[in-house]
């Protein structure tokens, strides 16, 4: 019997220009256009083994090692739906096609990144999970077309399916066809630009960003001004930006749709924090480090974790200021910035004097060196496939 | 000789419509409308006494016991200028009186609150130096038109000019001469309403009021939009509420309007943080305790303190939860919450186990309990002065 499988990775994306806001809560349409860099996933991916067979008899999700399941997911049922839509027209229109669109299936998916990184792990694992369906069934349509799907998963899941700076195009239509991801520019536009991600310890779990961006859309006066009278203007700034690889620029736009989306947070009622105490110290050591001219970016997601972009050139000099002020974290040196056993970089000149307070142990728990990457990747299921002879997961949690 | 002195106090006042940018910097003409709550003076309040005489040989001013040079303050000369012009025409238009436009003059001026609490008393200050030079000179001025010379300086000393609840109409006019406090109700209007005030702990100095909302009018795009779309129809939304005694709705614009005052300082770039970890404890503690109706309203200025508006009735069960989460605070138990050596009320039911947190001993350094509270007072200088026969303070620091 032929084994219908595939395997496939997706890359985690960090925006520059925040989505927040949903027009259409069940098609997962935004309130606003949104702009991300893709991360190589050579340190950070969701991992998704898919197999079809007539043994199986029921359809059956693993996520880490964990049985969860699917009626239950309205967004995992959606992209299942549409993706098996497709493949049944197109076994209709060429009857030498498999009936795949019939078969049960079993999916096994993982993250090489801890959950408890509070990394959203939803984008990267929704981008997998389509674009792996597109792998088993074949299907006919571009990484454009796939974000569409993907879009109904997990709405930042849709700039996944591109690698380096992907646009979410918000649309007009009232379905959806419109509202996809679109390339900037690829991930070797840019290969200076890297990112460090620093893993805040925070005692409190924050509000769900499903919930949260609803309660700002009800609430908050300050998003409509945002959503009319600042995104379109910014989203094309950070498009001219990205394609001049204009650093202090496209930082500068960062920075500030960062704090944007958390000042719309804040005008929510009853409020909302993702940021706390030490995810505003970063931001006071960004702003301290670029005052003579902006040598690197924050961002801010929704949770107290910080991605900082910066050129490479830049990274030793960074890196030693966070160690300075953040000890006990631990150093995910992926990309060699210590390379042959090199010291940290020095502090720069009267940095400390500055800013004096060092943080406690463990304030930020761990820093990851990455840098932009590729979109999806096929992988031989053979050698890298999640699922075992049986169709069940070679590992369980 | 005769001695030509005044001594009076005036109150510190709390916005809820918060009062934040400047259209004109030298005459500090705001952006917007703004409306606060007068508190009692019984509790806090600034005090001064002013003394005109011809054996002075300059203009002289202590601030809690420190002399402080008055050249080098603008907005200070320009209130000294300002009544003493009026004093001239006065002097002018009728030759009885006495000559104290010529004469110097020494200010004696104190705040029976520590500097440290981080109150500001700018406002209270600047409102208890004019309504003091106002007395001494006496001066033909209602309230709203000393307000005008208070305004210049510093914006929020306007509001102080009156007791209970008082706008500050932003006027139009390029001179500033229509930009004055008005009164809305006194403060025997709403006597159920009272206020905790928290000191919180905190290690960094903010940004000044003064630079920061400057560089809010300069860098962020939502301001502009509070400025025109939010907080016109919030004046009347609290005028409103505070004529109708609308708990309820008087808190909840309340908690806005201070969400948003924060958020345009996130919004800022670079961002304007006041609020800290244990400040947002608080609003979620309140956020918490409003659950099934809103009892209680925070508003936080331009620093980490709250301040708790309720009705009398709740105020035993707030300062129950706030003693359950920040021990080791002094209490200011100057309304007698506790009278009679009667025990703190319980927590309301299963409080704890929504909120398990409990915060480090001196969190909150300092609770204060006050009231709606009056207008500036006119004290006897012979027996609450604050200068000697000498003309020279009472206490030094």
């Amino acid at each position: 019997m032929t084994v219908f499988e595939a395997t496939c990775t997706a890359p985690v994306n960090i925006a520059v220009v925040k989505y927040w806001g949903k027009r259409d809560t069940s098609l997962i349409l935004p309130t606003n256009s949104s702009l991300s860099v893709t991360l190589n996933q050579d340190q950070l991916h969701s991992k998704t083994t898919i197999r079809a067979s007539a043994d199986f008899t029921s359809d059956r999700l693993w996520l880490n090692g964990i049985e969860e399941s699917i009626p239950s997911n309205n967004r995992l049922v959606a992209c299942l739906r549409e993706t098996r839509a497709l493949r049944t027209e197109m076994e209709a229109k060429d009857s030498a096609l498999p009936k795949l669109a019939q078969l049960n299936i079993h999916i096994c998916s993982e993250n090489n990144f801890p959950t408890a990184a509070g990394l959203a792990s939803s984008a990267s694992g929704y981008a997998c999970l389509v674009y792996t369906l597109s792998q088993l069934f074949q299907l006919p349509l571009d990484h454009s077309d796939l974000s569409i799907v993907a879009r109904q998963g997990s709405g930042s899941a849709c700039r996944s399916l591109f690698g380096g700076f992907v646009a979410w195009d918000m649309g007009e239509k009232a379905d959806g066809s419109d509202s996809k991801a679109v390339l900037i520019e690829d991930e070797k536009h840019w290969p200076d630009l890297q990112a460090l991600i620093c893993v805040v310890s925070d005692a409190k779990k924050g509000t769900s960003s499903t919930a949260g961006m609803q309660l700002t859309v009800k609430t908050s006066p300050l998003l409509q001004h945002r959503i009319k009278d600042v995104v379109p203007k910014r989203m094309e700034d950070m498009i001219a930006a990205i394609k001049e690889k204009d650093f202090p620029r496209f930082a500068e736009l960062t920075m500030r749709d960062s704090n944007q989306f958390h000042a719309v947070c804040l005008d929510t009622y009853p409020p909302i924090f993702y940021m706390n105490d030490i995810s505003r110290s970063i931001i006071r050591i960004i702003t301290e480090y670029n005052k003579d001219g902006v040598k690197a970016a924050y961002t801010f997601d929704a949770g107290p974790n910080a991605v900082i972009y910066a050129p490479k050139e830049n990274m030793a000099e960074i890196y030693a200021i966070l160690s300075h002020y953040f000890p006990g974290h631990v150093f995910d040196d992926s990309l060699s910035l210590l390379k042959d056993g090199a010291s940290v970089a020095a502090l720069p000149e009267n940095f400390d004097t500055r800013i004096s307070t060092v943080f406690a142990e463990g304030s930020v728990k761990q820093i990851l060196h990455t840098e932009v990457g590729d979109g999806p990747r096929v992988l031989a299921s053979q050698e890298h496939g999640l699922l075992n002879a049986e169709g069940l997961p070679k590992r369980l949690a």
